[in-house]
């Protein structure tokens, strides 16, 4: 079954392992006329790039993108755009060991019981650096949405037990600290957290928090087609995400009607806003305006150096200790990754709801003639 | 765009509003040779139907199933199983206010700014009635796979601030309760802050559980067709909900790496399982052979009888009483809308796993020939 | 493998059996705000309707359409469409001799292959009434169609060798004989020719031409969703047809290429169009402002009186005379499911068409503001 | 819109321009343990590869494929195969007039209205190298078919009015001649009309036909998907295809039902066949088990050296002689790109036609456990 393909208009076909030749992704449905160039591409790239703090595995990566086609001076022509990011040549032994048993924590089983075998140099299709294709293509999206009034932005919410004071959110900070986080002094003392667990060779996970402003009211399809259903999706298909949230998220359960329901106002013009924003910009499944707030949850990486016990491939209990380089955190790296899918999945529900109304529809029409 | 369809190869299209003639679910892609009855399918409409406890909607519901194509001397064909559900006939004239104003937490003011007006008479499309579709080809999926041996089971995991001790979970103790709560301890309290909450005007929330039991490992597909992605989707399209978790959920963001990781052990005979189960039957996307434990936040019901703010259709500021029958809480109705949505996304996630592996295919063919 | 769902945007779900309680289908992406009754889809459905003439089986069917959902004071909500024909009672007892034997011709044999067994009354699924669904829905469709000023329209082309003279060609005739062919003189032919056949106990075939006219240029999308490429899908999707024709279609292969291109010319207002029309409307799958024109080619209906030699379901070759009631032709039916099938794809493909450029998109977003 | 993506669960996604870097192709869907490498690849794309012989364009072109990713140690690991073949460097140069017109037979002025503008190097994306990666694709689908026992074999039917005399039909004599036609006679006299219109600086079309042996009944699925339907969308969509026929295809319009109905017979041992197959080994859209039968009929090339008529960008009406390196025919090159479409269609079918029963599924699953 194809997996790899997600979106409906705008549509992204990923490819490619973490020791292969190279990463790509083929986007299927840009619109034409969009000016692109690799540089708006390599800038969201460069953001999930390891390398760049004490925090992240020291490999040295540099993941340049090139465009192979899709763009003709400068401009995307509506036909597909392949992106490739090539793999630096790296020596494999490293992980020739890990071919022997499943590591805990891993995709290593699941895909020796899905297709009978795995390519298990560094976890294959399975790998971080899947991500990257992710990424190319939500920059790609996110560009679009820019020129459409639409703005993404993600950060890191939590790490571990550190979470950020959203009394203190400052948006200029995100980018002032290695771990994105809109919050300095929380910065500080998830850094100490993180040295503290890479010193005890165990590792941290933590909360990504998105939001969407500018968006119109009205995208998203009733019933299944809503528009937090598919960023639902889209969120958790991201390696190591185990919840979602949308607005007030869990905390609804605990939360009564009264305090939960946002109220409408009206301004003078007879603009319409909400006094509150707890639905996190959607209700029935379609934004209602109000920009939209989501949260990933991050699993603690899996790859430790402590010992573990498992089983190898010959079914026999045994002690491992897995060697090479390993991130004490993947939250920092995996902000923009919740970023582009959630611009990925913004953009193709806007694309999808240009067809609601059947004035609009005539008007788009008429305009053509 | 077409939002009422759902699956890839037990593909469903649900249709119908709250007080127009009927609400209905076209099942495409069951396979051929289910035994299937309207008894079948009835047995999980009554587990939705209001009316049955004091803390469900008073209106004298009947929804009485009816099978008009797919089924013939008993038995699936393979072609589309059409079901329908009639509405008995209502009162419109409750609903009639409702139509100048927003309701605070409904999908009033977002079809309206989507399609340009709306079926206002109880909701319409994005009425709670439309998860009769949901229930009524869940009952199938679900009957499919039991016959694969795969069992799905949700309940009534916390109402409110009110949760299940998992220590004193029982599961017979269920259906013993009108909450569906597996904790008949935990009933009593809820149902005294439901009580306590109508008495108030107010609604309350609460969480809902559903475990998988019995799927074979390596089911689902790496990257963007995940298990819990298309797990994900399929839940938060459920109205009202809100959070999405899969095994350990939010809690992993401040677990640490050795505490999280399952270990895999083996039994004599070289069976694989795991000594924990944080990753809720999930590893990489992919089923790991565990049970699939995955939980929904519902928030409050928006609608209540307290006074509250809002805007009418003609932009100005008022304050609205909003009359009609109201559920202090839709919890204990959405437990068998969360078994269906489960049920029909791991059914669908099963067929689609059967061409991962040619030696497989292959087998299926030589046995056609 | 869900068969009976086709569209993108504008999507349908079929459903239904010959001698079951009803044939239906669901329209899920149907635009917000277009006016619609009931009889807007009866007269579509009175064109495909037996009875009407003496080249038609003499069954007193009569099939009236309910809408279910979706059309709120009458104009439709942008929800599902559901649409309702419930089969008059009918006696099995005609059908229950075909249960034991293949019909040459028919889809017994590899519905039985298909599904281990199959609904033997009147064909079941495979039977021509099935068609309801599509040309129901192609109704709607048609009528979206007409408000964005392109016209849908088909006829008989040829009834076996009895071809209309397209010198002679009046479209005023079309609905004047019970054959739907636009040239009297041809029709008069064409009933002799039914007859004869008739009298011999045999069958014949005959061609349906479709024109498309009023659509704009640039819709279809290039490689794999041509326009051309999604109209042989649909055409060839109805039961019968063994050919799909554009333009000049298999003659094509006999020309030479300065007779094939058709030049283009312009306007003293510089607009521009095509001197000929070999090329039916599309270039490059894309329409190119022209009339689309296409042709679909029926076999003789199967069913015939004649003794014929078949194989029973125990594997014994024998000799079959099929009782019951059959046509001598289908083609003058198929017409209005042919113009249905056209409607459907042509209005999908304008709604995907929506998205190729930027520039359209932000006019369309900014109108929204 | 997603136009470049074709196929359910076999699911390719086609990229690339004739002078941009290079042409490629993502599979996704493809079983995980299939031996593959670039030979079984290359022997395909060789086959499409001009400069064979003097029928095709002078240019030296060296299709080059080379596999990225989905591939370890020689076998499919079931993630998606991307295939690269670049371009050559190529003077642009030759095609800049070309920019500023519309020329005849091409898409240059539907893309003009689709996108806005065009990327006019050589045709971009409509050009013909587009098939390159139709081809790769189709090489997988066709070694897979193979260890399923299923064949697929295309050849030239007809070049202009010179037909193949299928009495004289011979298997072995399609690989040796340069027009792929299985009739050395009826290549000798092609190949003479060929020589005679390229002095006439004018082109000429053809037919190919394609034949699937070895599938087994009960593969397509009713109403929507059959098998036809979709063959029909996979042909037509291949650039210059203007007419697809199944089976007898046209000729049955003015067959009787006596004629054109195939009769069923058994074997001994009760094995069914057909004793004719006018219908081209599909009944209901479904496979009957009979070697499929299609035809695909293409048009002349529309680039001529003949002055012909046209508009240029602003609108006025001028001739033009386009220069540049023309095929007097492109049939020869285009069987290969057939039998892919073809390969590609009849997998995706196969795939999704093993989810039809239930006791089937159940023996899937049991062998897993």
């Amino acid at each position: 079954m194809a997996g790899s393909t997600f979106g409906n208009i705008f549509k992204i076909a990923s490819w490619g392992e973490s020791h292969g030749k190279g990463i790509g992704v083929v986007v299927d449905g840009c619109p034409a006329g969009v000016p692109l160039t690799e540089e708006d591409i390599q800038i969201y790239l460069n953001r999930r790039k390891p390398g760049q703090s004490r925090f992240a595995t020291p490999r040295a990566e540099d993941d340049v993108v090139e465009i192979l086609s899709g763009v003709f001076e400068g401009v995307t022509t509506g036909t597909p755009i392949s992106l490739i990011v090539y793999n630096k040549t790296q020596r494999s032994s490293d992980y020739s060991e890990i071919a022997s048993y499943y590591r805990p924590g891993h995709a290593d089983y699941t895909f020796d019981r899905k297709y009978g075998f795995r390519d298990y140099r560094g976890g294959g299709r399975s790998s971080g650096r899947e991500t990257i294709a992710r990424v190319a293509a939500g920059a790609i999206a996110a560009k679009i949405l820019q020129s459409l009034s639409v703005e993404v932005h993600a950060y890191t919410k939590a790490i571990g037990n550190v979470e950020v004071d959203m009394e203190h959110f400052n948006a200029d900070e995100i980018f002032q600290n290695m771990l994105y986080m809109p919050d300095s002094d929380a910065a500080k003392r998830a850094e100490k957290l993180i040295d503290e667990k890479r010193m005890q060779t165990d590792s941290v996970g933590g909360v990504v928090e998105c939001v969407v402003s500018g968006l119109v009211a009205g995208m998203g399809e009733p019933v299944f087609e809503k528009l937090d259903a598919n960023l639902a999706k889209a969120i958790v298909s991201i390696g190591a995400v185990k919840a979602f949230e949308i607005g007030d998220g869990t905390k609804v359960s605990k939360a009564f009607g009264s305090e939960n329901n946002d109220s409408f106002m009206a301004d003078d013009e007879g603009r319409i806003t909400k006094r509150t924003n707890h639905a996190g910009g959607i209700l029935g499944g379609i934004s209602d305006g109000s920009d939209i707030v989501l949260r990933a949850y991050f699993k603690p990486t899996p790859s430790i150096f402590k010992e573990q016990r498992t089983v190898n491939r010959e079914g026999k209990n045994i002690n491992v200790n897995i060697k090479g380089r390993h991130d004490p955190i993947i939250v920092p790296r995996a902000v923009v990754v919740v970023e582009a899918m959630t611009a990925i999945t913004v953009l193709d529900m806007m694309l999808m709801g240009m067809t609601a109304d059947i004035h609009r529809i005539k008007r788009f029409f008429d305009d053509l003639r």
